[in-house]
């Protein structure tokens, strides 16, 4: 039934797709009826304190040990996990008692569990399901790191994790809290994206240690945070909580086999019995922790990292404790304790009624007494000004970062953490967009084609466990890190036979297609192939001792643009000729360089790679198509000077201009010709012993940069290299680089959350206390410890972008993957580049974060930084595509010999490049019939004179090979309709009256996107 | 129905056992109709290796924790471990599939485990036990201790732990195996024991490594042992396995949760798929096992302490380990695993029908080859005669002591550890068969009587705990020490007051009754109450600042007899008068002293008794009877010299005469006056080094010692006093006294097992060396170590007497506990008896043995040794009764004031005293109307020439006061109709044919007990 042109309703097309064979839900929705979710929360005292205990366990989807190594519980040696047993366990003892919960977290491991099971333990956990005995939270296929994720990636996990849910338990299998226990910080993008997901409230376990004492001291541990700036509330106002005790028991009772505190001992017979001690001492701690909490409810987390492999010691615990404790109401304890989950807790909130404003009279004295025993950082976490602060203590609106557990113990470092992995991390998630865009566009046969089976699920699921906030984040062990990039490089494997598939289908051509990962270090066997160097190449014998192959000459280039409108993209390949002809898909010859390979190219890359020279050219490719560049071996010329081997006094485009000091050749200024404004800059790299952080010292030859300007681009381009870092001194060392401007930033600076909305970020260290000015400057403490705290207190994740600005100018840099970065200086902006360190952290991965590299002596790191300097007001225009560009970066294939005359050079899979604020998040093929999509405005709220407005998208016309013949509108993750999502109301303290965002759209294929909005999509979609 | 006159047959009044109300066993016998034992074992293949996968857990009766830590899981910090939850997971684990299976042997924990779980849970237990799937094995409330314990207790407790498992299960709950898979070392009598109580086979898992080694070359793992040299064959013979691995599982195959070898993980898709791996790893395991045992059916025990907490883990991967391993039957292994228990591996070894001589051809040869490797006291462990040695390698006559687990690490130490533990437990069993006879003789009153409540239960359970092998043994933590005393505390003061309520009935008095427990140290606050000394007592003011209160200064002292012969006693009480009349049931003085309390006693009670000095008379108690003697304070009169004052030339008696060296004051000769046998006699004191042995030096003053010789005693005793022991100077010590006689005692010394049969004990160290002749010099090895290994290999457990002879004397050492003891020189015999230590042992306790005492300056011990001189065809006359008087002593009770006149002061429960050779192991109430009664035949065969015969005792004549109107023999522990036991017949290589023992006796009353035999009756009883 083609539906193109139909006249039926949305509600029409998605009664079609509830019945028909696009299979979502998949007849589920009776099950809403079931006493699931809310209904079947266990009942309450309202004249008593309800605590709620939740057991619950915490497995991480990798740490110290890999992901496959925690479900089979493998390497117990290193720690004693085994997370199939866990489940096994837990559905065990849920059976013996109807009043025990439990709650599940990672759909990673769930999955694999249940595929495990027999039909009768399938039924049996669903039946749990139904009941509410067994809740999944958060639900996504990992606990996603918060600091150092890509919004695109941590959507994509939650979806894949949502989407198992769905399908197999339905609606009593939706999750309606986002509980990230553990990530070392919070992120205000991901309280956003909860939000749009549609989750009811989110509880986290770690923040600041003297933000939760204000916290703790105010009443303040639960609020609503609005996650937006430019969402109309409360699209992105999110009821949030801090749980009591991170997400562990109360001191003396854990029970798991994991601990040692006493069990319960309740045969008055023996010598150990202790009910009465028990008893008395859970009251205490229970009416202690009332006094931090605003209603007669309190929750307890009664559980840990890998707790209840073991279920029944927990159950019976905790059985024998509320039938003790409860006992005691006979007495007159006002004590009611109760098995729940964190929905049934947030349900009793919500209930309260409250307004979220802190109930204390005497706020004013105690924030300003608080404020004065708070350390350097509160100004940023709490927010920047003090009234601000005074008038609206329970709505957030900053986010949690940086994370310190003590005074000492900044959790910064990891933003920079194996920046290896975090590019890999990035680059993956590309082509994992790329490959699911070509599933869609290239049909059925890009899972099987010529090129082989291909997939686009064994990359989802190990970008999904790269969320992880022990993967990403760096934080795991060096082998669980390998193993992490394992999963990535099969995924790309099999994501690499997808795209051939589809490129084969889409340009006629089925020659074979290669895909070269090293080209950032200049190495590709199939572009080097005719001109093989035999040993490794040192400057003195580049001419000499070379071994020419009989291959052909010729070679053919695609570049794939995964982007909703057209990209310029410099690509550089390894050659060892000296000319070469560049011809586009109409046979125009394109401008081409051959520059030398740099030294410390070649001595980073040894014996991977022979090319002396890189072919350069500047590639267009089409919005979310290709275009084929041929590429042919021309005779030898010499070769002209390289930009590289020696230090011009500047490089000039007609957007740019950059000089450099002609007695350091160092940056010294920048100059924007279209604006003409010039800013000074100085940059240099430095490391910090990561011990003693305020020893600065210029470094040594381990690091290099390349200063590039494409002739195209409004940008300059710093290439760093760094590592291996030298330890031998006996200092670990955290490498960063820093610019230095003539920017008057005034103790400011912003960075993205997630790569999506900006945060103004305030530094506030002893230095500030030198700056005159400065509204937060009598708040600040003056304790002993500020000379070494400033620097790792100061730091914020960057996922994306970080700028300075002043009235006139902006700096902003576009990173290519998460890192750390700060502005302790005015007008300064730095990154941590990369970091190896001697000794751990105590924080329980138990080895020092020191990666050895492929040849042992310490890893190096190759990225890129890309500068623009604008105007403040037309700074997003530049960032915004910037950022898009390096995220979704063009896929470069290659074809060996001429191609065959009939091949298809150029293709879009749009019928016409999106507007610029729109930006195609989400293509990937959903069900047989059905795509999921997803567009963004990419703009925020005000950024962006041009830009900042509503824009609106019509569906029908958005592709080129497909007819649109459905649409209904998902939440976020894409596991509820929008028109049935419902989210709790909270009162919150502005006053302002919630507004639904209604609908006024012309017609369903019209979409609006207003700033920042996501607009999640199922099409049902035919092959044109 | 009274039957005294009855004409029926055993067999008619065992039917009335059977229906009536006695209740044993109560209602189970249909159940031998199922599935359970033998009959339910799997099935095996004939022609292939079947390996027996036993699942298993080891839980210690207390050792790092106590037994109610280890019950509930209390202080994991310890030790994680928790047998509630063991049963509950593997209750829960077993229904999950028929083919697994499980034993179960310590009842102790089971008992406490059942009676906490619900009627539906007891049901499923019930039917996993018919079907067999949980095995009970051994049963008993502990596994005992070998080498410290005494065997009525060791009776006492196996009776107890299967009396509950007959009581609620029946047939099927019968253990058919014997099962001590941890106790250092094995004694002969515990299998003696074992195999009269019906079991059909031993295993065990520690022996000496060399004896290992030799038995793995030789395929001579398992065998038959010969456990009496009394008892016809095949009574006391025993089928005895070693086990592999300890009770360890092979290595790389423990799947507990407290190990951490690699799950199977059998995910293909998974990055740690290891299935491969492991079956192949299984199948060289299994194969190489074969190798050292006999038939195609090896044994693997898999589990360890305190394992299956979470039995899941096991299970899950034992599941796997079985399908893997035997599919690759389908591709020609030979290899079939399944899993089992020890009684199904039995039953294919019996089926396997074998003669058990070792199969090797080579016999001759190996043999020789590996004594020429062996350590010193190979010579001990294989045999005396190398000739016998060869001709029945697997007939096994001796024991297994002294366990060695490698060349430096001999378990002998523990033969003395915890001496006053040791004592308490010692005392604690007299007084438990004092409660038991008691509460039979005074009838129903005794437990709910005028003094209150009293029970035997108590202190049953509380002595059944105790001879754990780590409680008498005194291998445990100090506070697990405190706790088995603490248990003894109670049950003892349970027992005194059932006691109290059975004097009051068989005495006709009421009135209160104390007890002096530390009469050992002169403290008894009744007998001195009359004249209080206020302060602490020093010499110089010994006749100053004395209170006298106003309290009668009469008492009376009943002396309870447990014994079925008279006894008589020395009586000494503490008293602060010095002229006493003491007079008898007849009112006839009795002749008495007071001697002063000696300054060394008045250091150790310190402040816990105040008298000045002690009242001493000889006690005469009539059979299973009591007598009552009164005393009366007289007038004071000036004390004679107390024996302790001075050293007299010598001691004599009509008995004995004792010299004492003029110049040293210690022992110098010994004399039986009636044999005119004198015998050269030298003692001391000596300290060992406890690390570097061989150092050894006369002590200081922290011993003493006391020579006795009571005027109607043929023994000489030797009260000895030995701590605080000094480790201020860095060392720990363990302490000896060693006497050196004038006895050519050829390297030969003899020690008791479990204080029955006594075994011959071959000195081989360096010492014997140099000694001429002596068969096994040829085959001592020359290695270096040893002069540091002679003294800890040479010493054996002694539980009840040692003693050194040549052909015209024997010199006999009874002791008042268990203990170590050696005879490194020729003629001499040394006896460890305390011991402290500074460095732990490293086998798991986790401490250093060095016990603070009450004061914390480490404990103080006392305790006698008692010496007999004889001619060897005498001495059993001695030694038997001495040691039995010894075991089972006097209960001591005292009333304060006059008693009524109408108090019976006379009692015996016995009609008249049972023969020499008879000694009346157990009277102790069964059910209502029913009493256990245990007869012991206590000369070995050939000992003595009087008493080595049959001897004959009338049931219908034994008591005073009850008629016995049924009787039914029993197996030992009273589990099993005697003539309902079968045993499993094994093919010995002696060609003797089993013989069974054809009861030839007159009439059912006519009981005929043969030298060293021990039946067991169960008595229906009226009272008259």
């Amino acid at each position: 039934m083609k539906m193109a042109a139909s006249l039926l309703t949305v509600a029409a097309v998605f009664l079609v797709f509830c019945s028909g064979a696009v299979g979502f839900p998949t007849g589920q929705a009776p099950r809403s009826s079931l006493g699931c979710g809310y209904k079947s929360c266990p009942a309450t005292q309202p004249g008593m304190l309800n605590v709620h205990l939740v057991p619950h366990t915490h497995d991480d989807v990798g740490w110290l040990k890999t992901v496959d190594q925690y479900y089979y519980g493998g390497r117990n040696n290193i720690q004693h996990a085994g997370v199939q047993f866990i489940l096994d366990s837990v559905v065990d003892q849920l059976q013996k008692n109807p009043a025990r919960r439990f709650i599940y977290v990672e759909t990673a491991f769930f999955i694999r569990w249940w595929s495990q099971q027999d039909a009768i333990t399938q039924k049996v956990v669903t039946e749990l399901v139904n009941e509410g005995r067994l809740e999944f939270i958060n639900g996504g296929w990992c606990m996603s790191d918060e600091a150092t994720t890509h919004y695109s990636a941590v959507i994509d996990q939650m979806t894949l994790g949502l989407r198992f849910l769905n399908d197999t338990f339905g609606e009593c299998g939706r999750p309606r809290v986002a509980w990230h226990i553990d990530p070392f910080g919070h992120a205000r993008e991901h309280a956003s994206m909860f939000a749009q997901m549609g989750y009811d409230g989110f509880f986290f376990g770690r923040l600041d240690y003297q933000d939760k004492r204000r916290r703790m001291n105010e009443k303040d541990m639960e609020m609503i945070w609005r996650a937006s700036e430019s969402l109309a509330p409360p699209t992105a106002d999110l009821f949030t909580g801090v749980l009591p005790n991170g997400y562990n028991p109360p001191d003396g009772f854990c029970w798991d086999q994991s601990c040692s505190d006493a069990p319960i001992q309740d045969d008055p017979s023996l010598e150990d019995y202790n009910v009465d001690t028990i008893v008395t001492n859970f009251l205490k701690v229970a009416n202690d922790q009332a006094t931090i909490y605003r209603t007669n409810h309190i929750i307890m987390t009664m559980g840990s990292d890998f707790q209840y492999e073991n279920a029944n010691l927990w159950y019976k615990n905790l059985d024998k404790l509320i039938r003790y404790v409860n006992a005691k109401q006979s007495q007159g304890s006002k004590v009611n304790v109760l098995y729940s989950t964190p929905s049934c807790y947030l349900q009793e909130l919500h209930r309260a009624n409250l307004t979220w404003v802190s109930g204390s009279p005497s706020l004013l004295v105690s924030v300003y007494m608080a404020m004065a025993r708070w350390s350097v950082c509160v100004c940023v976490i709490a927010s920047q000004y003090p009234l601000l602060l005074l008038s609206t203590p329970s709505v957030k609106t900053d986010d949690f970062f940086p994370y310190a557990d003590d005074a000492h113990d900044f959790w910064t470092g990891y933003f920079t953490s194996r920046p290896a992995l975090k590019r890999y991390e990035r680059i993956s998630n590309s082509l994992l967009q790329v490959c699911n865009q070509l599933e869609v566009l290239g049909g059925p046969s890009s899972k099987k084609g010529p090129h082989g089976d291909g997939d686009s699920e064994t990359l989802r699921k190990a970008m999904a466990v790269a969320q992880h906030h022990d993967a990403v984040s760096g934080t795991e062990k060096q082998h669980v890190a390998d193993d992490y990039a394992k999963r990535l490089a099969t995924g790309c494997a099999h994501c690499q036979v997808l795209v051939s598939n589809a490129l084969s289908k889409l340009s006629g051509s089925g020659a074979p297609r290669v895909y070269c990962e090293n080209l950032n270090i200049s190495v590709c066997p199939l572009t080097e192939s005719s001109h093989k160097v035999r040993y490794r190449v040192t400057r003195s014998i580049i001419n000499a001792d070379l071994r020419i192959h009989g291959n052909s000459a010729e070679f053919s280039v695609t570049v794939y643009n995964p982007l909703s409108r057209s990209v310029s993209w410099a690509v550089r390949l390894p050659v060892n000729g000296s000319r070469y002809s560049v011809t586009d898909p109409s046979g125009r010859l394109v401008d081409s360089q051959v520059i030398p390979v740099s030294q410390s190219t070649q001595d980073i890359r040894r014996d991977r790679g022979y090319a002396r020279n890189e072919l350069l050219f500047q590639a267009q490719a089409p919005p979310l198509g290709f275009r084929t560049y041929s590429v042919s071996l021309l005779p030898n010329r010499p070769l002209r000077a390289s930009p590289q081997l020696g230090t011009p006094l500047y490089l000039q485009n007609k957007f740019l201009k950059v000089t450099f000091d002609p007695e350091t050749g160092l940056l010294s200024s920048l100059t924007n010709m279209e604006t003409k404004q010039t800013m000074q800059l100085k940059q240099n790299f430095y490391w910090s012993n990561s011990v003693v952080q305020e020893v600065w010292q210029q470094f040594g030859p381990w690091a290099s940069q390349v200063v590039r300007l494409y002739q195209d681009s409004r940008e300059l381009e710093l290439e760093w290299t760094v590592g291996p870092v030298p330890v031998k001194d006996g200092h670990g060392k955290e490498v960063i680089t820093r610019l230095e401007t003539s920017i008057n930033s005034s103790g400011l600076f912003y960075t993205d959350s997630n790569g999506r909305e900006v945060l103004e970020r305030r530094e506030c260290s002893h230095e500030a206390d030198r700056r005159p000015g400065g509204g937060m400057r009598d708040f600040r403490p003056t304790w002993d410890l500020k000379q070494t705290e400033p620097i790792a207190g100061n730091y914020y994740p960057i996922n994306s972008r970080m700028y300075i600005k002043d009235k006139e100018q902006q700096l902003t840099v576009v990173t290519d993957r998460s890192q750390g970065g700060s502005s302790i200086l005015d007008g300064s902006l730095e990154i941590m580049l990369h970091r190896r360190l001697l000794v751990d952290d105590y924080r329980g991965v138990g080895e020092a974060l020191s990666e050895p590299g492929e040849y042992g002596e310490g890893l190096v790191v190759r990225g890129r930084l890309l500068l623009a300097l604008t105007p403040p007001a037309a700074a997003a225009d530049t960032h915004r595509p910037l950022a898009e560009s390096l995220v979704l970066q063009p896929l470069i294939s290659l074809q060996d010999g001429d191609l065959h005359p009939n091949t298809l050079l150029e293709f879009s899979g749009l019928q016409a490049a999106l507007p610029p604020a729109v930006h195609l998040l989400t293509l990937s093929q959903w069900d047989r019939d059905s795509v999921l999509l997803r567009l963004e405005h990419q703009f925020q709220a005000k950024e962006s004179q041009s830009h900042s407005q509503p824009v609106t998208v019509n569906l029908q016309k958005l592709f080129s090979t497909l007819d649109v013949v459905g649409v209904s509108e998902m939440s976020l993750a894409a596991n509820q309709w929008k028109d049935k999502m419902t989210r709790m109301e909270w009162k919150g303290n502005t006053g302002e009256k919630p507004l639904r965002q209604e609908s006024a759209e012309p017609s369903p294929w019209e979409v609006t996107l207003k700033p920042m909005e996501i607009r999640t999509f199922l099409l049902r979609v035919l092959q044109r």
